[in-house]
């Protein structure tokens, strides 16, 4: 097992000779991070969604677990639209690059707009959930319309 | 914007418009989001190896934040090896399905070990941060040897 500690050591380490400001160490990797985080939020998010809808019966803890990885995971895919993957095929939109205030800007709503919901699940008031759910929900949309193909 | 949300909430209600027991749709699903939560996992590990290896500086509150990602996405793949998933082409060895005690036994050590690295990295001790992400190390490696191609 020593061995096998070390082994994996020097993978990670590997992994990682990079400066510290590059936190990825090539672009593919950046979109994978980004793709990763998003995809993970939708489904929990959706999750949400099912309840929100009546889809599935209101569990006040599924909600809460949910509502809260959806905050955590709403602030990570950000960092992985780094200026060298714009050359990529992805669906982003080149307005990512090119109007980066706006992008900010969709970003920062949305991350507010789940933080919201993350408080009201906290309350186990399915009407405030719905109300939270649909801004957040809306938050979403509007980032990717602008800046998604 | 009613109609944007409205549209949104459509979209994530078709999402989810399954049994309660039934998480995602399609086994592809199941799969991207055990392989979305794997590589995001592990893009957060890597960054407190790089600190734990001395390659980039040691910054207490990096190290901290890292850490409680890494046990909060740490809890999410294993909702992804469902049994539906075992036909698909992927690097997940057929002893997942296999033997599912060895399986949820090394999936139990190794949020054990990444639980006990968040603990270790809230105190900001790099030498005890080292020794943890040793032992956690070494048990994403132990499951990957027993059941990753």
């Amino acid at each position: 097992m020593k061995l096998a500690v070390t082994t994996a050591l020097a993978a990670a380490t590997l992994a990682v000779s990079l400066p510290a400001a590059a936190q990825f160490q090539k672009p593919e990797d950046a979109v994978k991070y980004r793709q990763s985080a998003l995809s993970l939020m939708g489904t929990h998010f959706s999750r949400l969604g099912a309840m929100a809808n009546g889809r599935v019966p209101f569990d006040a803890k599924v909600a809460q677990d949910n509502a809260a990885l959806v905050e955590t995971l709403s602030k990570l895919p950000w960092a992985g639209f780094t200026p060298d993957t714009e050359k990529l095929r992805t669906k982003a939109k080149a307005d990512v690059w090119k109007d980066g205030a706006k992008f900010k800007q969709a970003q920062d709503n949305m991350m507010s707009e789940v933080a919201k919901l993350n408080t009201v699940a906290k309350t186990g008031n399915l009407d405030q959930i719905k109300a939270a759910f649909g801004n957040a929900a809306g938050s979403c949309k509007a980032c990717h319309d602008a800046f998604r193909e």
